[in-house]
């Protein structure tokens, strides 16, 4: 049950971002990220976004968006390879996103929490897959 | 990287809520609460609601309800402090659903959790947008 | 506000299985293995599905496919216990996903994690219609 292979983005939006923004790249180019750091291993890397349609965001003026990000992760990697790891994802994210700060009032955060291996249950059948086409 | 400004809201909640409950005006309800607390600066609000279409509830009986809340917020303050600001929230969605415990079995939940600060980046124009309007 | 009745179960899934799987019946299979685990009161299981329209996947492969579980519970119930019911529906959710694993590259995780009891709030009608139809 080891679970080092288990990094989880879940990527949560304001509904107003969807004409701006493709969550769609947006995963992909988080996913570039992902693989760039050297933590995680390629099989085990999972990107989602869910697009919230009701939500209220600070003044609950209309424009302002939110962009969240929460990576969940094995735990076996020291504080400092995993702070260097967020960084790179974050600046990934913060990249894409570009103009989109001085545009509309956007609030992007990137929050990583480790998960308990000794309760964390998996079975993968993309490693296999990954390994029949080296 | 300090992370005091981060209250993040999440509602979860079963789709068959959808013609009974405005989740729009919850959303703005929590945050009037949360604004109320007086714990969170405005420019760090952010509320949203995603609808579950799939779900299975008890004893699976089709009129079984659930609305369930995250708060996901910054460390540095003490447990009575966040106690006190989920109280205020949670009472404000008790008051919002008001009689339709009684029309229907539904279960409300809040939880509250603290966001590892050495784990947490962030990046937000809505404060400076905020600043500007003051 | 003891939080031993909630076990919440949040299923986060890669839209290109929604034509292979029907993750109503999947909610309710996971439901059925909750009861059994004999750990929950039944009023308090609330299990459902969240269909993640954009997501990006391992190597990036249009086949890759992922079922992710999270189950928060209340504390109050040792590792092995935890471990135990945890085994018992993700084995339900293993066999329920059955030959998919082979079809095509998927990644089913499960992860368990505790609700601080100090910072859990909750109002609850369901358990009060189960004891009326006892």
């Amino acid at each position: 049950m080891g679970s080092k292979t288990v990094p989880h983005f879940t990527i949560e939006y304001s509904a107003n971002l969807d004409d701006r923004i493709d969550f769609s790249t947006f995963c992909e180019a988080l996913r570039g990220a992902a693989v760039a750091t050297g933590v995680f291993p390629l099989g085990g890397i999972r990107i989602r976004a869910l697009k919230c349609a009701d939500y209220a965001i600070a003044d609950a003026a209309e424009e302002n968006a939110f962009v969240d990000i929460s990576l969940r992760m094995g735990r076996g990697r020291d504080l400092e390879t995993r702070r260097q790891a967020g960084q790179v994802v974050f600046d990934a994210a913060d990249a894409y996103l570009g103009d989109l700060f001085d545009d509309i009032p956007l609030a992007l955060s990137f929050e990583v929490r480790e998960i308990d291996p000794d309760l964390s249950f998996k079975k993968n059948s993309i490693h296999q897959r990954l390994k029949a086409h080296e």
